[in-house]
């Protein structure tokens, strides 16, 4: 049995983050930051904070009530802003909403926070729904 | 022994990117798409591009001909446009370009392209010299 | 006599918007929609959307209670995102907030409204400090 | 009698850009610098950057071949990084580049650089077709 709040998927295995919360226009990404997520020169890859914002965000835009309706949705575009940092041993948060769009594209804005409330991220992402998912 | 040109580091041994080429102004990443890297729509998850990128254009503003001098930076602003998508199987090329900046910031864009050389994503980065080595 | 919370400048003329709010770590930024503010098939010009933008949550950063220190700042990165669209007689609202950053650089991210309260744009910048006036 | 080069709008005309080539995929758009591009700091605005920049990508996705067919488009995220800065008296040429995308939706680079090839901004967008022009 799974857990219907775990993403599934190998990049999300491979990062470890998970869905703590989802509804509609809105989804939090949790991730326990690890020795693996770290760059070179021992601080927090900057793909990470992008990863779990492109998640959350993503996310944001395709809650759906009915379990047996999955939406889908590609990036178009996402910006990243790294405002803080995060050492082994704390805990993220990426927080995602859902700002605008229609029935193809769709706006998200979103942070990513560490268990103390400080700001580690933010950004914005631009997405499209793929197929008659987007309705 | 290790390869002067991998970058060590959890991160990159975690999705298993390698730096390919770098000098002045300039850094090439290259990775082989895996099952681990894709989303749960079975899609190249997008922060697997905004990584490299993030990566290849950080790179590219901290090349130093003298190994002894090792240069720093941090990642202020990364914006990453999604264009084209990629295949388990395929090979994906991040190529980064400093194109300005001073002694504290600079600055880079870039792009990925898979082996057939179709673009995959673009993007742009804003950099933060650490400590004195922007000199 | 001059209105202290008008922008001078050729620039703020030009468009005509004005600094409606301004304290620590935030500012808003007015503008009437006109005729000249319209691109060539008659809808509000992207650049007037991003140029309140850059207005807003570069005064965000800036703010002194001394009115004898003026603080000034460049932008480093600006991103805009267009969710919704304006009209010839709108009043437009961009509200910049600072969300971090330190000595030298500051991030902030923004929103722009109309009348109603309908989002029009939202975006966040990178901006650093010039000269002694960051501290 | 009109000059089909320059483009017709408010803004434009506000702004006193022009649109100087314009084929399949690519547009330039130059801008001589006044005082009345200026911010409060007797800087070039970031808004005036980001215009050129919105303009020309905007125009590099909508050539048409056949002058009885007008293209138009939205711009959905525009990014700008400001690299250099500018002068009264200096002409600003902003390239724009489609890079990829498809009947709906298509991506855009390019830069603004100054009378002697330095680099000013530059930037990336995501704009969509409107009605059925994208074909």
């Amino acid at each position: 049995m799974t857990d219907p709040l775990r993403p599934q998927g190998g990049f999300a295995d491979l990062l470890g983050y998970g869905l703590a919360s989802w509804r509609e226009d809105y989804a939090e990404v949790t991730l326990a930051v690890e020795e693996r997520h770290m760059n070179r020169s021992g601080v927090l890859h900057g793909g990470v904070v992008s990863a779990l914002l492109d998640t959350a965000l993503g996310y944001a835009g395709t809650y759906s009530p009915d379990p047996e309706v999955v939406r889908r949705a590609f990036t178009l575009s996402l910006n990243t802003h790294f405002v803080g940092t995060a050492a082994i041993g704390q805990t993220l948060t990426a927080i995602g909403r859902k700002t605008g769009g229609g029935q193809k594209i769709y706006f998200c804005s979103g942070e990513v926070r560490d268990q103390d409330g400080r700001l580690v991220g933010q950004g914005e992402g631009v997405f499209r729904y793929r197929g008659k998912s987007g309705g």
